[in-house]
């Protein structure tokens, strides 16, 4: 038990959360969501990273037990501190929009949706496992600006047109608990996750067959 | 007393101050406004990072003072630095604009400007002290980016909607010099600055506890 | 034959061409995109660079091959590769778009198209063969970004008003497939990039005549 | 006479103002200018500082030739180099625009125009000289990203507004090549930007009294 990375995740998921809660509910402009969302991940990606792994995300954590960067241990509590730290955001936000309802029904078709969700998942625990858990590259200063651009990357392309854009169970289920989407969207979107986390890392294994176990 | 220093910290907060000024005063996009701001930030701690610690903020010297990358002898020196190259800045931007009267009254309700401004100067600090004083991630390129970036995240987020977005007790100061916010508002944003420096400071020492005592 | 490059190269087009189908013809600001595009490709070369090189370009290959940081039997599988993965993802785009037909007659002159899709694609191989490929700045973090930028610059300055702004033979292809731009516009683009690549190899040669022949 | 040096600088400022002058004349969106010009220094500055230290501006050779970071007797090759890149550029982008006459009178005050140009080409000459001159930070991956982003502050701070948010005498004479401003703004431009040069690089040698005589 790690309570001190505990602590790191439940901090990065909630400002990531709370910015999306924000821009979603609060105001902010819909074309540059994308960059103030990546940039939230960024910013916590190099903060936490270097003490968790700084993954804020149950896919990730998935993929990083699968490449075994993370203890499978450590995957339970891992998830548990991300959705705490993800509830946390969602009722600050919806304390502060006063509890808007803004469900307009399901916005998007089931396969666009599945697949917009599962693409750049996988896009995003690709770079994960790529850029922050290889021997080849450790120390390297990119690996926070790759990751949360990713997240950018799929945001203007995929999110709102294929799907709603959140690559991230706990940012689903947060969508969830702001009456953004459904819940049957939602947990479609948590399963094209974590499919995405557990292709990611096999592929990871295939293009890196001399991986070293690190986690940045 | 390290003059040094204090010259680059009174650049650095120029430099910010005079661009925050000359965007809400002399012109500039809305949406874009937290691009240049958090810019400005990051090039003057890529800048100054190495020489001062790249501050500019009276709540991030504060956390480094808890943190022990500061020593607490120089707490007050870089505050007046930092307090002095912000006066500078906005009465340049006043001769510019012409002295414009834009307070148009208190813009915020009290909860949420105080929260607002609690938990984004506390990600700043967070980040700071993550990402430019742990020997684990020394030499780093990163630490500019992630500042920057933080500033810019809560400016998207938070600014404008819960509260003015300082983050900051030096630029909350210079929005009360530019009649954008009333003294009231101001204090008590230089208060809620500078308690969320000292929970960052807080949060970095339970999460770093073999932290060795270096500032990037 | 290194099938792991191979692999990598195929999903680093992929994700390249099916950002720019997505925003292209499913939705997106326009002005955003050019930052879209470049982030796209910033991280896949930083996620794949490490094992492929990162070119997900049949020009860049190219270039590589001259400059030598490619083997020349290594030309053809990547130029395969890329295009594959440019192939699958105009499909996926083209059926979440219900193929429609957005080609409106050629957009450009014929000089000003092939010299914006020149000197951009020159821009492009230019700082990949300095920023990726030689000793004296091995290991630095800075090349995937200066890559996807290069991208970004060269849509917002000739995409659209020179040129489509491909500076890649695989993504030309691709606006091909997608009814964009003619067959004849894609050929003299496809030109014009090979071209640019081997000019740009043949500067980088020049100016860096001590050389080491890495691929970082 | 150090010909491969000459060529980078000359490529370097040959691609930052053509990329000015298709944002200026050629279309492109006011607003994100300032990040399209930006990132066009941050890839030159990337591609070619290994090389030539990345100047592609009078004033950061100046400030360089006061630091010692650049020989007295490559001062004048260098000028020429980037005064030759420049006009290259406009000669092109007048041919694609038509020459059209965009001049339209002088758009700033003269006190506000010189002490806007003064103040970010400080800025600019001073993050080049703290982020790519100094020993400690040798070898750091920020340089690029920070030199570049102070342009973009720059022309989002005081770009149209105050100046014409050239901070760079390169392309001050585009300026008025293209005839966008006057020719004795344009001078007054260049004064400022030198002027602000000298100041920088005296600046810097307070601040780094230790300082190791390299070039990044």
């Amino acid at each position: 038990m790690n309570f001190r990375s505990y602590t790191v995740e439940f901090i990065g998921t909630f400002f990531l959360v709370f910015t999306i809660g924000c821009v979603l509910l609060l105001g902010g402009d819909g074309v540059i969501n994308a960059i103030a969302i990546g940039f939230a991940l960024m910013v916590m990606v190099y903060a936490g990273g270097p003490v968790s792994g700084g993954h804020f995300n149950p896919a990730v954590s998935l993929a990083a037990v699968i490449r075994k960067s993370l203890p499978s241990s450590e995957f339970i509590p891992y998830v548990i501190s991300q959705l705490l730290g993800s509830a946390a955001a969602v009722m600050l936000v919806n304390y502060f929009s006063g509890h808007v309802e803004n469900y307009e029904g399901c916005a998007f078709n089931y396969f666009p949706m599945v697949a917009g969700e599962f693409l750049f998942t996988f896009a995003l625990c690709y770079v994960v496992l790529m850029s922050a858990t290889t021997g080849k590259t450790r120390g390297n200063s990119y690996f926070g600006l790759a990751i949360g651009a990713t997240v950018t990357v799929g945001i203007f392309a995929a999110g709102s047109v294929l799907c709603y854009g959140a690559f991230n169970p706990a940012v689903a289920m947060a969508l969830g608990m702001m009456h953004t989407a459904c819940w049957q969207c939602v947990f479609a979107t948590i399963a094209a996750n974590l499919i995405a986390g557990v292709a990611a890392a096999a592929v990871f294994n295939y293009t890196n067959p001399d991986k070293i176990e690190i986690n940045l």
